[in-house]
């Protein structure tokens, strides 16, 4: 069975090649160790564990629909909207018991909707990246990887196409056109998880005209790929977890489990054919970011919602210890943050309750459905908290 | 086949005994002709004859459980999650349709939570009232009848329970037992169509104790017994119906379509006994009105979205009207309020795809997220007007 | 002293000539005891006997910078920051005594601004605009006349400008200048007070370009003028008024006072040279409607305020009627709804005290604040209602 | 003049005896080098030197009711509604150039209120607190001090009254009476600027109870009494500051300025009869504290709007950095920023422009208005960050 527990997971990781990771300016020597990066992949951990526990397999696992075996939820292409409900189910879990990020959803997000372009670019250009991305599709399911779902470039001045900036590696593009492959390079900003990942799809940020066939690029590479540098993002806290002091657990506020984002530059990264699923394709782009735009969107109605009753659940016990648990203001606004709590899942629940099969086989959530409840992250969260 | 067109809808209307029905202080004599009451009959009418139409069939339909005929899902009992999701589209193809309340939803609700509580009911006293129930249930579905649900008693000082107002008849009450039924009197108030029904299906509008048990009813009486007074309530710029001129359609606003709220007064009505369905359970009332609330809650995901939708259609069109469509704040205002719109209409679905099988055998909402959707519902469409 | 009591200014409108009124399609006979303009007039009035009332002659009246002598504040030219606030709170208190609009503060305002503008103009081109509006001022004092701000033309295709428009009578405009004066045609929309005000005070709507020097055109003409028409407009419940019966009082919600607008037709009507003050000086318009609409923008900040307060007391008399004032979730919503007025309130207190004295001697609030009061009362009302 | 520079100011935080400061569990020996502290330090300093730049001396000084010398406004007795504006912009001004909290505001409240409470309690009790207070209160102005307005304690349960407390020293208290002073006892939570603070003014929490008068205690010691006990609060990213890589400003945020709170011990600290201006006149507790509340949420109404100026200028930066500084949501979201910033000054100004002169003889700002300001800086700054 290709279900990992978190521990293999964590061995994976320390056999990749040496990465050159950055942070606050210096190289981190051993970055699985260092206890910033240590608390997010314990996050990550999480998404294997709980994939094992008899209590949660029904939601953190599905039957795989290339292999026929059980996969990590993470892993799997949706198969039915009640997959896709199970999904979100799967992320307001694993919100409540992380109480952050988990990291591990883009790189499912990036799966689903890479899965449906590759079947969408060959209907139209009889090109085989859909047969491709079957191939590593079946990879990354039996070896339960964590994906790093590769969109967002630095991208400079925004009134400004990709080929149109001053510097022209603020979107990441193919420097080289091999007999075997291409060599990419470029940089990839806010990449979550991205050192705890075994791969990275990249895919195209916006839609491209014809000049921009060059940034056209989508496809996979290993993490561990001596070209590639990480920056590690800053967090607003991050320091507090440096305290090694008796109650340096105290002030950092959530001492297990952490978050992680990335800057990644590909310098000069190789990839052979069989890792490319798009190239050029320029009127496929904006698809391709609508489809898993919408996939990550619906994940939020999940994750976000998870976070959220941890909070609420924070502010109920810090009123209780105040004895204050039955004020009617204080009932009021716990009662206020349930309710935009659970209109923020309802949203996560509805684009995938009318969810749709594609022609691809997979199922995808209702678009516009999926956006509402994006447009509702970015409100409710900062009004729960 | 039980499906009535609109036009036997209204016919069955004019077949009932006459009725005493008060409207601005005076007796109305050929009610159904009025021009007020005429607009509100033509929004219960469209339930009927979209059913007939192959377009909406789908939606507006359903495969009757207890007879296995085609029903209008008005008169159904959800028997999955996909009829309750259908349930709230059919009320938003409704509500855009006609673009006010047409009525009919409020009795679809109490069908199904007064189904679930005889069952109930019957479970823990041993009593009779499922079967009685379910007898009716047919009467409903073989006749395509409307139902008033008719749950809101006047009520009085809030501060005080039904047994203690000053007062006796704030809320419907059993004034005699007899040997083959009882006789209640008091009064409903707000009545969703009440004229345009042919039934009352009364409801126990609180949480009840021992000394309201006299109070505890559950049953149903036709809309023409001849001891019932309506008195029609007004609605905000109802006058505007009386203008005959030619132009007078123009300030109507919807010239065609019409709500209708009624203060329904019971003067000692006769209820035989197989038209009870609770009778002193005082310890089940709160579970009927949660049940039904709850049904009803999620009904407005449906019939406000579809209300919502010819809002912002409206406001679209006169911004073409001024020149304006393009102007970026008119498209931020109409983005906006579809945000809001399908916000609601996710809350509506969510809490339909969270359904679950009861006991007794149909399907209820997720009563947490119906409650969600209903506290969504006192907001937006404030917002959005 | 020129203070009119309320039955003096029902006597002075009386003996006007008579006036071209339409509703509802008819030419209206005694348009000043039909029911629905009676309530109007009973708003104005007030206004009047206010100012008599020894209790609040502090707030109403003022001692005029030209005669010196005590005139209505309504009359008046703001000579200090404290005249501004004091008119924030006497527009307060009539919204807290009549519960609707009183329509003469619109009037105030124009007065205000074009005493500004003509200033400006006259010197810039060494016009004599600002004597002229000095004279007519004096009228308005000495009579204690009410003044119908007249700025909102019907405007048509808003990305069109006024001479672009395919209909020239969109906005009021020059058709024949003459030696004495000038005929003006076109409509003003929305007028509040038209009928139940001595004089129009028109000013152009919007900032012009050199092709809109005839729309260029600010001036005075009576409201009897014979060339005028007006269309009484609707507001939402207007026919309530018409009922008659004893109990129509309870449905029309406020019975003895009303709001009014109507559209203002001026079918080529005559303008002698000493009744204009703006012929053609295109940039001065936007200055002109910048500081009528920051006078204005102040007042919502009292007038709306005021009518909050009403709805406010309301809404604790009903909750006191259904035995629930003590309720906490009710108790928080009045604190809401007076937290949201005096927020209002504020930002017209703020822009008065923060006016400046300007160049032609009067106080002009702060713009930006008066701007920030408007922003809020498009949001505040429709949260406190 | 008793106006000190900003240098005056830290040399004479230098001539306090040693204190005890604990951060990170640990004590601080030279404090006022420490880099965090620092930055807070340079907040207050700035209050010292603008009142030395000839362009904010206006608005920076006052000419003191006491002894007609020119002194910062913070050490002011208010004068005048003009006094009391002109404090909210001298707030507003400093948020605008520190960016963050200079700490000095709140004991400028303090005083306020302690000079209008020991006038109305002497008028009661025939006290001398007032005359006392006037003494304390020049030397206040002569030293040009920084005093910490103290008033919060930690509470413990909220359900309880002080005396109630399980933990007897929750709350400030008198622990020994002597013929020359009292020696008090307890804690003040997240006291502003204590450690570079030159005085305490300690004031109770609450409205009290008969059996609270040894918690019924108003004074003043100094910040350098040996029996007191600071423990440095921590801020959400204060780590940020011990960074000294060439780089680590930019991470920092705000490199020059910050803010400061303490948890300040009080362990049996002396205080002489002559600093002691409430002692267990249980009656005026409320009316302190609303008086000081008042001053305190009008401050807000200031300092906040100047932060959310440079909020607004930063978020106006980096829309022209990703140039998107035309995009109409861009704009419109600034615009919305600035709309909340300028509806929290216009609070501000509006309880300024309507404050009274108490019987003291200083002017005490409207109540009500106050509030309101307070409770729109619960809401609107979050909305704008
Ligand atoms: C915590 C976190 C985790 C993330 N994880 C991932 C990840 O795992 N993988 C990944 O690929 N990305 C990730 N992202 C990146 C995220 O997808 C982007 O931040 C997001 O798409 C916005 O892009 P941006 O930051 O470049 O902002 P921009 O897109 O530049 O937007 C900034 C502002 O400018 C406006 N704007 C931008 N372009 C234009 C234009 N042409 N015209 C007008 N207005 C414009 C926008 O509307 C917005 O208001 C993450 C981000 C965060 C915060
Ligand atoms: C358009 C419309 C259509 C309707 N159609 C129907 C229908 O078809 N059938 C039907 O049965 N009903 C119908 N209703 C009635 C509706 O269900 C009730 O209006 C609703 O349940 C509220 O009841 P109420 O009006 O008695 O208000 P109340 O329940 O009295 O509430 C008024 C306020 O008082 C508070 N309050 C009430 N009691 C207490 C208490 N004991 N303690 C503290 N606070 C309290 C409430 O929270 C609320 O803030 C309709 C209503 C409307 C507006
Ligand atoms: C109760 C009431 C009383 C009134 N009393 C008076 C009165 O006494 N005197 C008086 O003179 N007026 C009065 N008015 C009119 C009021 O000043 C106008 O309604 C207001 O200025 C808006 O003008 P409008 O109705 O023409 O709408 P518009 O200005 O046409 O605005 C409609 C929408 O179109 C947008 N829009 C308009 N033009 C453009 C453009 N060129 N580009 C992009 N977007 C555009 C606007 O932003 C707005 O969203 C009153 C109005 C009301 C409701
Ligand atoms: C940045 C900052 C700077 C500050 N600076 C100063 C300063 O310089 N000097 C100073 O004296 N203080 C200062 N304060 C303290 C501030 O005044 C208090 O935080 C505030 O008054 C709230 O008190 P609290 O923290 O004890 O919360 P609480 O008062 O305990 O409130 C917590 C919650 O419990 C509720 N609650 C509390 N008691 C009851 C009750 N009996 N019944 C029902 N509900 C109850 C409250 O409504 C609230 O929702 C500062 C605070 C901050 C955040």
């Amino acid at each position: 069975m290709p279900l990992k527990t978190g521990k293999e997971y964590i061995e994976s990781l320390h056999q990749r090649k040496p990465m050159k990771i950055f942070f606050l300016g210096k190289k981190i020597d051993a970055p699985l160790g260092h206890p910033i990066i240590k608390a997010s992949i314990n996050s990550v951990a999480l998404t294997y564990d709980l994939a094992q526990d008899p209590n949660y397999k029904k939601v953190m696992t599905a039957q795989s629909a290339l292999s026929g075996e059980t996969v990590n939820r993470f892993c799997h292409l949706h198969q039915s909207a009640e997959d896709l409900m199970a999904k979100v189910n799967m992320l307001r879990l694993l919100g409540q018991k992380t109480g952050t990020c988990f990291q591990r959803c883009v790189g499912m997000d990036a799966l689903n909707a890479v899965f449906i372009t590759t079947f969408e670019i060959d209907s139209q250009y009889f090109t085989n990246y859909h047969q491709r991305f079957l191939n590593y599709m079946q990879l990354v399911e039996a070896n339960d990887w964590t994906i790093d779902g590769c969109m967002t470039d630095p991208k400079g001045d925004r009134s400004k196409r990709p080929s149109e900036q001053t510097d022209p590696d603020l979107f990441v593009h193919i420097v080289e056109r091999r007999n075997d492959g291409v060599i990419i390079r470029g940089a990839k900003a806010h990449q979550t998880g991205a050192i705890n990942s075994h791969e990275h799809l990249i895919m195209p940020t916006l839609t491209m005209q014809q000049e921009d066939k060059d940034y056209t690029i989508c496809c996979a590479v290993p993490a561990d790929d001596p070209n590639i540098v990480y920056l590690y993002g800053r967090q607003s806290c991050d320091l507090r977890r440096l305290d090694e002091s008796p109650l340096g657990d105290i002030d950092c506020g959530n001492p297990t489990f952490g978050g992680q984002e990335c800057l990644v530059i590909f310098d000069n990264v190789f990839v052979p054919d069989e890792r490319i699923f798009m190239n050029g394709e320029t009127d496929f782009c904006g698809r391709l970011v609508d489809t898993f735009s919408g996939y990550h969107r619906q994940s939020y109605g999940g994750c976000k919602v998870g976070v959220g009753d941890v909070l609420i659940g924070a502010a109920a016990s810090i009123a209780e210890y105040n004895g204050t648990e039955k004020t009617s203001h204080i009932r009021d606004k716990l009662t206020e943050m349930i309710h935009l709590n659970e209109t923020l899942y309802s949203c996560g629940i509805a684009c995938s309750a009318c969810g749709q099969k594609t022609p691809a086989g997979n199922f995808l959530i209702d678009l516009l459905l999926a956006n509402i409840c994006k447009q509702n992250v970015t409100r409710f969260p900062f009004e729960i908290a």
